[in-house]
């Protein structure tokens, strides 16, 4: 991958020296930038662009570039692709769009372009996308005019799906003097997708932060082993939350779980980072460019009340502590000041005047032993307040390897200020105090999850990947009852004893056997409870014969009843980009009215189960609530990682829903009371 | 209040012509923003500011001011503004902090200047503030420097309790190109406070507005009555959200209402608009400064394919749908580009290379009968796109009053261009789609709350204001459980059926009167449950003296046993800023876990009452959950409306916790079973 980000030289395709050709917008980027590697404008239009000759092909071009960008119609490139694999081109950047507007031509079209990659050996990034940056080396390949003076090289990397974010992200860095390393485009991912990428920037040492931009995750499992393996932080914008998920049909418990629930669930399991906007996403940057807050006391400075207020309560909406400054802190600053100062943190050192100290006054509170980080906020509207600013911002920048703590600075001032604040090193400076206490939670949060716990995604490839059917009738059918008992008990899965019968005399023999009360149901049968097909705590034969009577079907189960316990959910489903998933609520109410679900990616181990049910918000619920005795949680966690083996044994078994589950007693197991398992046909 | 605003005369105390001297900087200010009125400046230096003397006293400076600024030593205010009330100066301004700081003496301080102030019927702004900013008037008093440059008058107004947020609103505004009409800086609120200025600004011609940031509210039921008086939004920036609340003793229901979920409640009642931060706040005043959004359906618009499913997925967030665009509208697009363009909402733009087409597809969207209101992102990095853009904002500006509708715009560019957007026309420009979206959803929700309906808080006053007790035994008691179900029943909340007995005797009889099941409780006591006093469902007589003679105590509780319902819990406290509040909740797991609890201030109507039901979500449980039977809403409501006129009828009552209360079936009524009330003493 490596020629995609650090080519020697580079040809582009398509160009022509109309001002508004595309192509030449790449190559005068190229020169711009000062890209020190050659550049081959290739058209056949003829001209120059800033002293380089447009040739008409490859061949005239000369020697053999390692990377070729391709801004022509669709149509044309599968035999430039040709002739870039026949002059020996390992790495091609699709930039060019309509591939989609040929609707019936398009699957042709991308066919050939797979085809000859493959037959060539080449590695295709695109189509229709904004190449590569990689402001290290001049490489900037968009084909929008990028100017030098506002880019700057720096340590964060984005993975975009769209090229509009690859625009927004480049200019909102430049606003904020944020430096990026390496900007992706992968635009519809024809062969090379997102994991391709964040394989490569886990390993490039250029680059500390990585942000991925997705509407859809091409290999969620692989994404999840991949960020999971790195210390670096991923940080997840992830788009397109459609909606359509919450209209599936309600019988099924795995209808709870929208694709945007899994998204989120799959992102925190791999110690990723979700954000919900661009926004989100450069403030990750910026706070991930500073140390790592590895403990929860702040030390919160401003210039006044109200600051110290509002930044107390971010502070506690975000579960961090006020630090207890030192007496000798304090003392400090009185005597450069010469005057009182209210001993509290927030601290308000509104009435220092002498704005040099308050570079001094940073640095003090950093060398504070219960100190794990300073969020610092001044507003000022004069220009000596604002050179005074720029100081502090310059000290900030140089105690940032000193003391290993981020030093968070929020300023406001006026719009002529604005830049030149943010301009006065290198080193970020944010605007609202919330939103910095909310990217400083990540950088906690992050630092607290080190070492991560390494995702397996180790089911056997592809056998997850089909996708899921949208309708039962389609192409899935249902286990029978008798069938699905058996594969979960034969996993480890306790069911309440049960036996399967036909006839009234075969139920009362199984009753006999069961021992009174017992349940009696239709079996096979998906509406079973719509249907009346449900009688609950049958004492005698007598109401067994009574429940009998009135219930039409050619087979029914014959259950023992459970004990009373906690009831608890327990369903599997197959997302379409992260494969299986587990989810767990607790019964009735909480599930239903609440949507109190936690899912998982599977398989699963004991730590993660135990996480699983502790973040349920009905958790309490287990531990013996309101008097009640506590429910026997390990072994719920035995059952989850039974389901979960279960699952991942069978990649052709859709959804499973063990609803309820009656979780009793400590020490008394939980007994699955009825369940559905469907499979892919 | 006029003379606050648009005095004709200005005196400011404490001014020398030392360049550090912030009485210096208020005459400053005056002169830069070309004050119309006079000045005069009066310190005991002398000297001169811009050609004006500064004189030694009121007496020195002839005439007699409008209004008068305070910025002198705490100690000197009561002589100086002895001084303006025998001038005949009826509006003071104190700026001067320091009250606080002297600790002991502060008291008689103030209390010298609120005497001193009744005697001469002064009005008093402050101390410790900023004063009043009037953009319209050139009156810009707070005692930094600021530059007409950057300061722009417009219809958006801020009450603010805080100085330094004043300077960000200030700051902020200059980098938005906001407008703003009046900026007050309430400080310590020791004579006026935040609804003295409310009341001004809600009959403000010049103010369409009105923000309010609050660390504490003087008079919640005031600042309701007042916003629910208007049709001018009230942004309410709540701050100091006291954590403490949440620590009060969990035996009372009420506990599970913290402060700030009061001020939530309360913010709503009113038709407010409660917003998180700062940031916040701009965005709402950007977003009202462009006609309300009346309707949910929104037309997206935008360069690129990411932008519009990201803008997509933030309308859906926010409750939005989609329009429908007519095939005229698209036809139209494509005959000026000649060229294909996707009949879609989010519409893509990318393919329209000719940027002056632009303001014209904006207002062909705008035209759309089925547009309520149109969002258009864009991102660009070229001067000459650049051009384009800021052309689309003036043409938006001139299409405001034409076609009535929000056009939100939403524009990321580099930093060169940042502010020349913002500053194209008298026309806000967002940067985020997110944020963006979020101020239209209040604008929306806002305009769709109209007409408002008016809080009445017609308690007799000051009577709820007495500070609430932090614990039971200190200044208040508990009624006893006689009292409590003769107060509740008078009120016509039904009680079950009940004795109070203190023998096996007495039980027995008052048992055969309700008639068995029965409970048995003990009475008056705050801890029974804990203690083993109650026993549920006692069926005949043998069970009752066993159940007697197991417990202690001196008088108990026979209780008919509630046919099964929906338990619910209703409870009233006495908020410090709001009064009697009552809250409402469904009974067991979703109430204690889930802390599903509505809250309003007293009094409440039928209406009121009804939504506290629909807002609660485990309402569903009410209406018939799972086959189950529906409860009685109506007479659920009677209840909640019953208790709400007893809690206004009785200002001494502190707390009421009727848990629970069972809601029977449809037609069948509610019963209380338990029930607490604590009074003041």
């Amino acid at each position: 991958m490596e020629q995609f980000f650090y080519p020697k030289s580079v040809a582009v395709f398509g160009v022509s020296d109309r001002p508004s050709n595309f192509g030449r917008i790449i190559v005068e980027n190229l020169l711009r930038f000062s890209f020190p590697g050659q550049v081959h404008p290739i058209g056949p239009g003829g001209g120059s662009i800033g002293g380089r000759d447009i040739v008409p092909s490859l061949e005239a071009a000369g020697g053999c570039p390692d990377l070729a960008i391709l801004l022509i119609p669709a149509a044309q490139i599968p035999d430039t692709l040709e002739e870039c694999g026949r002059k020996g081109i390992h790495h091609v950047i699709i930039e060019s769009g309509g591939f989609s507007e040929f609707a019936e031509e398009r699957e042709n079209l991308e066919e050939s372009v797979r085809r000859i990659a493959r037959a060539w050996e080449i590695k295709v990034l695109g189509p229709n996308c904004f190449g590569v940056t990689n402001l290290e080396q001049g490489l900037v390949l968009p084909f929008f005019i990028v100017e030098p003076r506002y880019m700057k090289s720096g340590a964060s990397a984005l993975i975009s799906q769209s090229g509009g974010l690859v625009y927004d992200t480049l200019m909102l860095s430049s606003c904020e003097n944020l430096g990026l390393s390496k900007v992706i485009s992968i635009g519809n991912k024809l062969m090379l997708n997102e994991n391709d990428f964040l394989e490569y920037l886990v390993s490039d040492a250029a680059t500390s932060t990585i942000g991925l931009y997705l509407e859809n995750f091409s290999d969620g499992r692989r994404t999840m082993e991949l960020a999971s393996s790195t210390h670096k932080p991923v940080v997840v914008l992830k788009a397109n939350r459609s909606p359509e998920g919450e209209k599936i049909a309600r019988f099924h418990t795995t209808a709870l779980a929208g694709d945007d629930h899994v998204v989120d669930s799959a992102v925190q399991q791999a110690g990723m980072i979700r954000v919900a906007n661009l926004s989100e996403m450069m403030d990750s940057f910026k706070i991930f460019s500073l140390p790592p807050l590895t403990g929860p006391r702040l030390a919160l400075i401003s210039r006044s009340g109200g600051h110290g207020v509002v930044s107390g309560d971010a502070a506690h909406r975000e579960g961090f502590e006020l630090a207890s400054f030192s007496r000798e802190f304090y003392e400090r600053i009185q005597e450069s000041k010469r005057g009182v100062i209210r001993a509290t943190n927030p601290l308000d050192i509104g009435d220092v005047y002498d704005l040099r100290l308050y570079a001094d006054i940073l640095e003090w509170a950093l060398q504070e032993q219960d100190v794990d980080g300073v969020v610092f906020i001044s507003t000022f509207s004069s220009e000596s307040d604002g050179q005074h600013m720029q100081e502090l911002i310059r000290r900030a920048a140089a105690l940032k390897h000193l003391y290993q703590k981020p030093a968070v600075l929020c300023m406001i001032s006026n719009r002529e200020q604005w830049f030149q604040i943010k301009l006065a090193a290198d080193f970020p400076v944010f605007d609202d105090v919330d939103t910095a206490m909310n990217a400083l939670a990540k950088s906690f949060h992050h630092s607290r999850n080190l070492p991560k716990r390494t995702f397996a995604g180790s089911l056997s490839r592809g056998a997850w990947r089909r996708t899921a059917p949208t309708r039962l009738a389609d192409s899935s059918r249902l286990m029978t009852t008798k069938e699905t008992f058996r594969l979960l008990s034969h996993y480890g899965l306790p069911v309440a004893d049960y036996g399967i019968v036909r006839s009234i005399g075969e139920a009362l023999r199984e009753a006999n056997r069961i021992g009174y009360p017992v349940a009696f149901k239709m079996a096979d049968d998906l509406h079973k409870t719509e249907k009346g097909g449900v009688r609950l705590d049958l004492k005698d034969a007598a109401a067994l014969q009574e429940a009998f009577t009135g219930m039409q079907g050619e087979s029914f189960v014959v259950q023992k009843m459970s004990p009373a316990g906690q009831e608890v959910i327990l369903g599997v489903k197959r997302d379409a980009e992260f494969g299986p998933v587990l989810l767990f609520g607790l019964g009735g109410t909480l599930v239903e009215l609440m949507r109190d679900i936690v899912i998982r990616v599977l398989p699963i181990d004991e730590y993660e189960a135990e996480r699983m049910v502790d973040e349920c918000k009905g958790a309490p619920l287990l531990r013996g609530f309101r008097g009640a005795p506590p429910a026997d949680r390990e072994n719920l966690v035995r059952c989850m990682i039974a389901l979960s083996r279960l699952a991942c044994d069978h990649p052709d078994i859709n959804t499973i829903d063990v609803n309820p589950l009656i979780v009793l007693g400590k020490g008394k197991g939980c007994l699955a009371v009825d369940a559905k398992i469907e499979t892919l046909l």
